[in-house]
């Protein structure tokens, strides 16, 4: 498995399948020239013209038609904006040979697990946790992807053997795969991403009048700086993931009242700020200690992992070796979590 | 007025008066040594003598004793803690000569201007919008204030002449003075400051598990980044405008309600998050005009330019020139506001 780590791991034993990728956004604009600029076998296709050409001016292969991409088979990822994929599963689900393994890129998962299976695909959920306030293939760049975390889902239809087909490709990437399945996927990024769009345009929108917008400067130029990124974008997620994020709204909206108490007892409100304050000096989480997971039950062990914070590092046909997170607590003393108490 | 605008405004006829600095922390050690930078006459004074040594040995003077720093009258700038404004107001009201005119930097008016009334200086509160997630004279630097926005109260009792005082030290910063009563101040930076740090405690405590922080990429990042902020200094700025806080909070509470009810309605959530967004690219606002105020009623009209977003740019002993902020509609066309419609 050592070598598998080199070149993303071992996919299958005919090659790195084909990749087609549908939407030359910002993220698959990106992914094209990633994969382009490791010279894999990789075509991209987009539904705006001018996309096309501007693609095509880059250097990126493009395909003729949308058919003509499916129709190659490998796999096919789809990178279009949530309102877009029902249209484009329908159009995949009629060109592709059977074999053909489809993910996508978008920021809600159930929904589109269930156009999935409606259109009878066979699916592996992503959700590379990039991007930036821009859209676009002109914002688009080989770098973006650098790195990043990438969700893929985990779901009781999940074939195990494809999982680990898309895995393969995401890691050959350079990027860290954490497996879940797409419930768990939708409620942390409701929490992590579009509660946090949510609360930037309702900062913007309560700071209307000039003199509070004079006075505005670091701390809400922060809070508020994904509120520039495109509306439909934002609200196709949002939407998207309603019931989850509706928990999340209510859920701030208790932890709201705690703080409106706490206001006239400083020591408590300390308190408050104080455990935030640690969690967020605390975060990202250093990814530290490494686990084979490997034999029977491997599909509940990677699920498990993820929700740990793990990030799988190299795939093998039936291993997998994941990296999970230590607190930094864990980090100071260099005592394993698992190893305490046990003396 | 032209020549005035060089160095800063003109102060009184007898030259620019020394400066005393209270608490040498973050904010008071950037403004010691931007006025020494600056080679104006000021010196410091903290609590700490581990400070005041480091103080002096980066070159800044350092009074004895506060009571020492207070007797040389002039400016006393108070930059230390909400919670130890109290003391400090009082040893300096026992020590200063008449004619002080004290001011202070911290993030809360109100409270600040009443403790100033009960001790009988002759006060002109204070805030400089500037700051970062450090703290301590270590943070410290000549540049943290260079061009930021400063509040300074115009309160009923407050002395007009002493508030020119004070905006030409600080405007002779390179800073640029926002005209306000204590009232407006705390309101608005409610809005902009402390509702932004509750709300980035809020989202870390929301996102505790080990998937949420593994998924967790820029739009948290940005949301979160001033929770790193000492508790102590955000507790006592939040419970200090405990008032103000409370209703921006009830404020956001009926926003996230009504965006909670948007969830399934895609184009009139695509609708809110537009606004936001356009408010959101508006900011900073642009500050394109200039207006001279003079003669009576200067008091009013320097308030009503400051609740319109002006910013001070030039001080006289009866003049200010005003600099009012444009939106990016009326800067396109190129039209004054005061223009519109009068042909």
């Amino acid at each position: 498995m050592a070598g598998g780590r080199a070149d993303g791991g071992a996919v299958s034993s005919s090659g790195p399948p084909s990749i087609g990728v549908v939407g030359l956004g910002l993220i698959g604009g990106s992914l094209a020239r990633r994969l382009v600029a490791e010279a894999r076998p990789a075509v991209g296709w987009d539904a705006d013209a001018g996309t096309r050409a501007a693609a095509r001016a880059a250097g990126l292969p493009v395909a003729s038609s949308l058919a003509a991409l499916a129709e190659a088979g490998g796999v096919v990822v789809i990178a279009v904006p949530l309102p877009a994929v029902d249209d484009v599963l329908a159009a995949v689900a009629a060109a592709a040979p059977p074999g053909t393994v489809v993910t996508d890129t978008t920021s809600v998962k159930e929904p589109v697990r269930a156009l999935a299976a409606r259109h009878r695909v066979t699916f592996v959920g992503g959700h590379p946790m990039a991007g930036t306030a821009e859209s676009g293939f002109g914002a688009s760049s080989a770098e973006l992807l650098a790195g990043a975390t990438w969700a893929l889902t985990l779901d009781d239809e999940t074939d195990l053997a494809d999982w680990m087909t898309i895995a393969g490709v995401v890691m050959s990437l350079g990027c860290a795969v954490v497996p879940m399945t797409s419930a768990a996927h939708d409620h942390a990024v409701a929490a992590v991403s579009h509660l946090p769009h949510v609360l930037a345009a309702a900062l913007v929108l309560g700071a209307a009048d000039p003199l509070a917008r004079t006075l505005a400067a670091g701390s809400f130029r922060d809070a508020t700086r994904v509120a520039t990124t495109r509306a439909e974008l934002v609200a196709a997620m949002c939407a998207g993931n309603a019931d989850a994020l509706e928990s999340q709204l209510t859920a701030l909206g208790e932890r709201l009242m705690q703080v409106g108490q706490l206001l006239r007892q400083p020591a408590g409100l300390t308190r408050w700020f104080a455990s935030a304050r640690e969690a967020r000096v605390d975060w990202p989480d250093t990814a530290g200690r490494e686990m084979e997971l490997t034999g029977a039950g491997l599909r509940a062990r990677l699920l498990a992992a993820g929700l740990a914070g793990g990030r799988v590092v190299a795939v093998g046909p039936d291993r997998v070796l994941v990296r999970t997170a230590v607190s930094a607590d864990e980090e100071q003393t260099g005592t394993p979590a698992r190893g305490r108490g046990s003396r």
